[in-house]
């Protein structure tokens, strides 16, 4: 169905764009930076979705919907995050088209319909929001709200890729209300820690959780936590944040509540999110040279079963013997699709499955019938077996958890073998151009030094690792003292 | 918790209004005509999406996402949908916003980050759709695409109102393509079929499917099927469309194929919706004085437990009794909510609950525990009985059914009450007047007759309603010869 993907190390980005695509994950559209999320990637999208949503609402959090513009006034109020984002707003400046007198049949922009204030389209929503929290707040009693949103955003990215860096994408958008600061921490850390929890058990994928340094935080941000991930190319990519925003929002938008000593203060807020990047991130994490690879916690289905026969009679026979295994396999909750398609061979077929990372193929031939077996295939690790299908269904469900398991110590191992302790700068740019990956490193705390090193290395500082142990040493680019490591890397 | 709604009667429309708002369900946002949808109105949002979701799933569609923006040019290829849809569109002119020289700490527009083509944000997706739609088809073996997306539109309503009408709405919208008119026909026809179905086994709401005349329909669409639906002021609202799109679209964007012949023939469409208007529907047809009354199938939870108590000993056993209840529904699928608060007294918390139309409510007191009883409230009747804890919930799970059951047939009695045939011009006034309503009357077929009436009567043609019978009459208006009744109604 398709030629074979560029390879991963004859050029990574090649392989990336072109997997996407052939993949049928995703593909550019006819408006700038913006991208069509076609069904096979959106049911991955929908998986994530399912289980993040579940996991806040297990933390109790609600659902909500605020709207997709904000007034330029709104947006503003907030110093440091209009600022951050300014750069990167689309704005809807008219309300109305109408005929253009100059050209027939073409539309133009009224410009009797101008906007007495434009409305930016929201790269992120803490200014709206904020600003409808303000009449839902008086007291203590009307604290936490712990809403988050499912809705899509828009930052004018100047160099986009599908997934990972797009004009308009989806994601959720947590944002919390608190009485006090230690509730705040303790919500924007929970969060992280559920991302981690998420990225580890259904993705995969094994991230670090950790801080950013200042310069690398969220517009706005007092503190923001994040997850930090290691892509096959020895990238570092950031597959979540979450922001203790202190009271800054709360004092743009003059949100005060009544302590239980019946004083003013203002509201301690967070912000969390993570967006369909996430897939992208786990593309790049655990596909190969021949195509995507799927933990079956995300596959849109675990497994596919393509049936090989030569008459009617074979086909019938081979039917019966999938349906019932699909049937076996719903009752353990195991999805699989029967790929009967008559306008594909075989092989089209396999090589369609293996590009799109089902996890589990199962062929059935006329041999398969006599013998009471079929050919089950592991995507992941491209090896085949001959098994009895009697208790297949079981079979199958341990198989997909070992896979799952498997996937994640691959990349684990990977992750770890691509973390590397320096102590020179020299060392330090040679093993970011040779070996890659995460660099452990110490810094003397600088926003200078961290700078100096981006210009001559494109290493930033991933993060400052929630588990790092203190420890006295020099920074690796200055030599001052220091007193614990930090994360750099190339990044995403 | 909050003042008396004001009645229906003494004015529906207010009515409307305040309890939206103090059932928490949505309210305006800063953004004219956006409105916010506050967690307990997006948990009954969440909870029709999940089954529409389920029912587009079972008749073959898949999810996808598109991009929000159209260019203008793509926006403007369908002549008759651009025509219907410019004059409500926003606009995004600019992608970027900068520091005001004029006003320190505010922003402007980048006067220099001007769009080459202004982005019109999207009022319904089939441009930007079917331009996609271009790259994905080239034979029948293509065919057909069943695609469904979730999203946000934007039209630039001058007057709006809670759910009903708002600038930014959310919707899903069916994107279909087929190799046959004929299939294209039946898929239309099907989809509609799914909203009346969900309108009533779901929503309890009874509804008319039918057709629209040409001036009723969507703009660029050869056929509008709807279903439509009466509400409490006698007003009908049109709950879903789904349109036959002909060729229309894949005209306008070169959309061919090859047929099994090796011809090549333009691609067949249809598109289908139904949006958070749906919320306003479902309050409109079973809310009374009182507040919000629920269809137990729609309720973010079903049922709501209060405990009535004076001293921690009490709670303790009320909260055991409570437990055991709640574990028992949940077994057979009924959610219920332990409303344990200690800052609201349970006068307090009968009043929200009645508010928020929660189906059932159980009150357990000291007296129920000596007795073995609990309090059961019915909220849409509100009738109260004292029923043995035993076999509560079974109890409850059949009594959820009945009142399903019974909000639909209330329903359908008063639209059926409600539908009037009549045979003259001051009759026709009349009964919109007084008794309102559908008033069935023969038209003659042209759209003078149409607008005629409109202007006079403010009445529009709902539709043609798919269960016709032919029979010989005379217009309502011009008296001319007529073949079968059409619906009249004012409607949202
Ligand atoms: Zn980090
Ligand atoms: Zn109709």
């Amino acid at each position: 169905m398709s030629k074979n993907l560029t390879s991963r190390a004859e050029d990574y980005s090649k392989w990336y764009n072109e997997l996407v695509v052939k993949a049928d994950l995703a593909e550019n559209s006819a408006v700038r930076g913006c991208m069509v999320i076609k069904p096979y990637g959106y049911a991955i999208w929908e998986k994530m979705q399912a289980e993040l949503d579940r996991m806040f609402k297990e933390t109790g959090h609600q659902n909500a919907y605020f709207p997709l513009f904000v007034p330029k006034s709104l947006f503003e109020a907030e110093e440091k995050n209009a600022e951050g984002f300014a750069k990167e707003c689309a704005v809807v400046t008219h309300y109305r088209l109408q005929n253009d007198p100059d050209n027939p049949g073409k539309l133009r922009v009224d410009p009797e319909a101008k906007l007495e204030e434009e409305l930016v389209v929201r790269p992120t929503s803490e200014a709206i929001i904020w600003n409808t929290y303000k009449g839902w707040i008086q007291s203590y009693r009307d604290l936490p709200i712990l809403i988050n949103q499912w809705a899509n955003v828009v930052r004018w990215e100047m160099r986009t890729r599908l997934f990972l860096r797009t004009a308009e994408f989806l994601w959720q958008e947590g944002h919390t209300a608190h009485a006090t600061k230690a509730e705040a921490l303790v919500e924007a850390e929970q969060m992280n820690d559920v991302y981690a929890e998420f990225a580890q058990n259904f993705m995969a994928i094994p991230v670090i959780k950790g801080v950013k340094t200042e310069s690398e935080r969220f517009a706005g941000a007092i503190e923001t936590y994040c997850i930090e991930a290691l892509m096959q190319d020895g990238k570092a990519l950031q597959a979540g944040t979450s922001h203790f925003l202190g009271q800054n929002f709360a004092k743009a938008f003059d949100v005060k509540f009544t302590n239980n000593e019946g004083k003013l203060d203002y509201v301690w807020a967070t912000s969390w999110g993570v967006s369909t990047r996430l897939v992208g991130a786990l593309i790049m994490t655990h596909s190969d040279d021949k195509g995507l690879v799927l933990p079956p916690n995300l596959a849109p289905f675990q497994v596919v079963i393509v049936p090989i026969f030569k008459t009617d009679e074979q086909f019938e026979v081979i039917s019966d013997k999938a349906e019932s295994i699909i049937k076996e396999l719903k009752s353990l909750g195991v999805s699989c699709k029967y790929d009967k398609r008559t306008t594909h061979r075989p092989g089209a077929k396999f090589a369609q499955h293996e590009l799109q990372g089902v996890p589990l193929r199962i062929a059935i031939g006329p041999k398969d019938l006599e013998n009471n077996t079929v050919e089950l295939a592991r995507r992941d690790t491209l090896t085949k077996e001959i098994v009895q299908i009697d208790d297949i269904a079981s079979t199958i469900k341990d198989l997909l958890e070992v896979i799952q398991d498997e996937l994640f110590t691959k990349a684990k191992n990977f992750r770890d073998e691509h973390t590397t302790e320096v102590e020179d700068f020299e060392t330090f740019k040679k093993v970011l151009e040779t070996k890659t990956g995460f660099i452990s490193a110490h810094w003397d705390g600088t926003a200078e030094t961290e700078q100096r090193i981006k210009e001559l290395t494109k290493a930033t500082i991933r993060c400052i690792p929630m588990s790092n142990k203190m420890e006295e040493g020099t920074c690796v680019y200055s030599g001052k003292p220091s007193t614990q490591r930090v994360l750099f890397a190339k990044a995403y």
